[in-house]
């Protein structure tokens, strides 16, 4: 990652949003300024604190936490618990954390952030996109203060996974995550076709388990549950995609993809079988995606399916030891 | 096919619709009861007359031809004429035809014959679904009466053709379409997925050129056109997608999927990004494709991309001589 950049991390912490920030504070390189959280995969208090645990077993307690939108453009909210476990991390009840969310709301703390900052804040939006969407309604000028988004979130050539057509971060919130994507500032969107082909495994699983440090240890018995998950429900095998981790990797470089053209993106936020589907023009696919007017929503539709090895290597080297602020 | 099928084809006579009629007439073993006529890559009369020049080119002026809607659900009608020539044979001005369209619409004509042959008609759609949605309509027990239902239509993990999600003859009528593909009745979806990795090619189009019969000589040259708009628009290069002629073969056997799943296919019907757009339930695609309670639609993902060299061959053989009735 480009040393000048801070990354703000907006999750909804939530099992795989575990490990994309266990991987990144794994990298001395990588500046995380804040995660602001989010509905989803758990309430977004709930992320907070899941985030702050987390942060706290990666010796990172100093990194801000601020809480957002606890439910989408129209009042709803969907949450994960089938996918994530009761307390979002897979049932493992780590301890509580001894910090406190900040008292700043998510889409104001990123908002401040990046006028203090600007052009060096990279957004890593991991979860439903109400949080980017109202902070470019409270700073309609983000787009030119912002360095780059990236997204985990939709679904091109891949089936849904909430819906036929749907992936469950567009799907819970469409309005928003449509105001984000057609805000005409630079964005990687790292959708299912990307994330569902970097598979950990059984073996990773055991991998970490034999390393016996804190983080690996807890990433080891996180994925029980995701495992459970994905085995009754997609792959029919002890085995789970690295959605988040993989958008976290793609943002600060160690990924890079092998297919990702600058295509226009819709969000259909209509109450059809497409609600909350991400409609991409891939209609240049024959002619190695000639450049759309307009467009600044580069997606990634392959990358080489290796990352799960970088991610579990990553874990299994985290420090033991707690580092002071 | 089996020899107790009778086929009635539904077109809009059209390029790729000429070359799926020529593909079926050459096969003594298909019984072709009927043809029936809609708008969308012509009008719909034209469709019936260029139908009634392609039948008499075969030797069989005694198919009967009934035109069919001239206009979608909602009353409109977008033709192509871009794609299949003014004339919607590739401005090659084939003789009119001596023969005239049957007085009987479209769908009466289809709901007598399946009422006439109760289990052994199949029908092959081609086009826009608004005839046979019409035809539901005014028999509500067809889906008993009709053996089986071919389309040519959807696209599912590709692009749509006429817009980033929807494919054309899904597009140009979605209502209907929504009304076939839940009818309940057995059918077989050929989309983009399919007919786009069968490829006809220049090299075929001399071979038909060099033959001299009137049908090969024919085929070879409404492929100019379509050449043309899929050299600017598509492919960058000199060659067509089979779509139609694919659905053809496999209607009647000719051609066996790789891939084909019956599962749950709904059609977007609102007037978002996704309208036309064919949602098909693909999220068993890990685990073999589990069955689907209610589902009685089988989506053609792959096919061996063979099939165009079966085309040519055919058409090269056609007897140059008429048949009598």
């Amino acid at each position: 990652m480009a040393s000048e950049e801070t990354l703000i991390v907006d999750c909804d912490t939530g099992i795989d949003d575990a490990l994309a920030l266990l991987y990144l504070l794994g990298d001395p390189d990588v500046e995380i300024g804040a995660v602001t959280t989010v509905f989803g995969n758990t309430d977004a208090d709930t992320a907070a604190l899941n985030t702050l645990r987390v942060l706290e077993l990666a010796g990172r307690p100093d990194i801000p936490v601020a809480v957002g939108a606890r439910s989408n453009w129209r009042g709803g909210s969907h949450l994960a618990s089938y996918v994530h476990g009761d307390d979002g991390l897979g049932n493992t009840n780590l301890p509580a954390p001894t910090a406190a969310p900040s008292s700043e709301p998510a889409a104001e703390l990123i908002v401040r952030l990046a006028r203090q900052n600007p052009g060096t804040v990279h957004l890593l939006a991991v979860g439903p996109l109400t949080n980017l969407a109202t902070a470019l309604l409270l700073e309609p000028e983000l787009p030119r203060l912002v360095k780059h988004v990236t997204i985990m979130g939709g679904a091109l050539r891949h089936p849904g996974n909430v819906t036929p057509a749907a992936e469950a971060n567009i799907h819970n919130d469409p309005e928003a995550a449509r105001i984000v994507l057609q805000a005409g500032w630079p964005v990687t969107l790292v959708p299912l076709d990307a994330t569902m082909t970097e598979v950990i495994t059984e073996d990773h699983q055991r991998r970490l388990a034999a390393t016996g440090s804190p983080v690996a240890t807890f990433t080891a018995s996180i994925l029980d549950q995701y495992f459970d998950f994905y085995e009754s429900t997609v792959f029919g095998e002890r085995k789970a995609a690295c959605h988040d981790p993989l958008a976290a990797a793609i943002a600060v470089g160690d990924v890079e993809p092998l297919l990702a053209p600058v295509v226009a993106v819709d969000v259909d936020t209509e109450d059809g079988p497409g609600r909350g589907a991400t409609v991409a023009d891939l209609r240049g696919q024959y002619r190695n995606f000639p450049p759309q007017e307009g467009a600044t929503v580069r997606v990634v539709l392959e990358t080489d399916r290796t990352f799960p090895e970088l991610l579990v290597d990553r874990l299994c080297s985290a420090a033991p030891a707690r580092r002071v602020a």
